[in-house]
């Protein structure tokens, strides 16, 4: 087990995990169970990946808003085109506060009307690409190692782990078998929904615009993760306000569980940040759930 | 390999599957397939379970309506629980024919309302208990010898085996890991939308009335393939016109593919009828899909 969690310091949430993984392998043991149900849901933007200054697809979205309006001037007439256009984030961040639906409708809007193979192409270019403005390296590359680990981890020790995110299926699909070692089928998130054309005979997939119901955040967690996977998790891992209801989920599981929270507490390696957190973070308190300190637990945070 | 496909006759099909998988497996030759593409996608009912003389859904919802019906006989006002109460086959035949989606609506309404733990132990039930009419055996087992010897065979090859059926997801799941090795979290259908709720502070999924959208048939597969996984099948079978566009997404997939239309020519052991066939059988033709004859190819239909 030397090679386990590596990059995670000796702590007790180290401990806890180990500990957890321990006992539902243990066929022998009390706290078994077995391969089928051992389900892991992470959710990918501040649990995985960094979500600051932006979310990352936010930031995929404004750049395809700024290349539609210089293509198409007439559009600059609607606002979210204008802010992207003039770089005012003010603009987003007033969303996000205020509107997360009309929000994630803006980013998932900015990519309809194509087909499906071509956003793929785009997203990929992005997140090889796109450089994160504080850390300097593509944004493929700002995920955080302890937990890619752990992942890994989980998969090794005969869990199904899945990817439970609000942000976008198919842009998380593009890399996530690189980068997490998640495979495409086992990521699901918030996405557009599609329609079948055919082109010169041949079936073609365009994204169309609207999104798929329910959108993949709070009570969206847990109806999602029925539809796709069909089974509880028995260990969950989020960040914010809208993974609760999936992290009570593993709890309602009727088997042993792992309700993790990563609590952003490292500015000077990441950042610090309650915004977003705050009832989560009550909750783990009074549930018991395991809350991991970025600042604490983790010994590494990025690879770079 | 004489352990493969043993309920299969040695004709040209059982040739073109083993020569198919036999290409994509090995790894020199210029029709390989990675194992992350090698995706293969099967219909339910009429391709890997009998759907004749009715779906075995629609037959646990009757049973379910009539059941309603006699706890409640306000509700034989209404069209569909009267028939259900009087064992009008006709009255469901007519939706089938003229208004599947409206066929479909009765099935999943009939449980909506519960939660989802009580619907698989009803279903479960149902599948273990009920008898199929002419085969007198519970309808989990009228299930085709050679196609879950398919499944299996395709697995054992390194597929990611799926089934993306019209069919019920939840009704499906309750059955698919013990009877076919397919399992819960590789199992696409329609599906009833759910809700949480909170039961003394526990979450609970509530089955809602309304379906998830698109329903899981035609040009609803290709949208729901690319929704739960993310990649095109490279081996795609059906039975029906609801098949089509699956089978031509296999044929898009810009891999080597393999599509298989299953024809139901076998009276004497199973059934025989083109009926909602009869475009799949045409471009099947056309296009040089290949077509598994029930009466030639298969040595067994069923294990009992």
């Amino acid at each position: 087990m030397t090679q386990t969690l590596v990059s995670w310091n000796d702590t007790p949430t180290k401990e806890a995990i180990l500990t957890f993984v321990a006992a539902v392998t243990d066929e022998s043991g009390p706290r078994y169970v077995p391969p089928a149900d051992r389900v892991a849901t992470f959710d990918n933007d501040g649990t995985l990946w960094c979500e600051k200054p932006a979310y990352i697809q936010l930031l995929f979205a404004i750049q395809r808003l700024r290349q539609m309006g210089t293509e198409d001037p007439g559009l600059l007439e609607k606002p979210a085109f204008r802010a992207a256009a003039t770089g005012d984030m003010g603009y987003f961040a007033d969303l996000y506060a205020n509107d997360v639906p009309a929000l994630i409708q803006t980013i998932y809007d900015s990519h309809a009307g194509m087909d499906q193979d071509e956003f793929e192409r785009l997203a990929g270019e992005f997140l090889a690409e796109a450089a994160h403005p504080r850390f300097g390296v593509p944004y493929r590359q700002c995920i955080y190692q302890p937990m890619v680990e752990l992942l890994t981890y989980l998969q090794d020790s005969g869990f199904k782990v899945f990817i439970a995110s609000a942000g976008g299926m198919s842009f998380m699909r593009t890399v996530s078998e690189e980068i997490y070692g998640v495979p495409r089928e086992n990521v699901i998130g918030s996405n557009i929904t599609f329609q079948v054309e055919r082109r010169d005979g041949e079936l073609v997939l365009l994204r169309r615009p609207g999104l798929v119901e329910p959108l993949d955040d709070g009570p969206g967690k847990p109806v999602n993760i029925e539809l796709h996977i069909g089974r509880p998790p028995v260990l969950a891992a989020g960040n914010s306000n809208g993974d609760i209801e999936m992290l009570e989920l593993a709890e309602a599981s009727r088997r042993p569980f792992l309700s993790l929270l990563l609590h952003h507490d490292d500015a000077e390696r990441e950042y610090a940040y309650d915004a977003g957190a705050e009832k989560a973070l009550q909750l783990a308190e009074a549930r018991g759930w395991t809350v991991i300190s970025m600042r604490a637990d983790f010994d590494w945070v990025f690879a770079f």
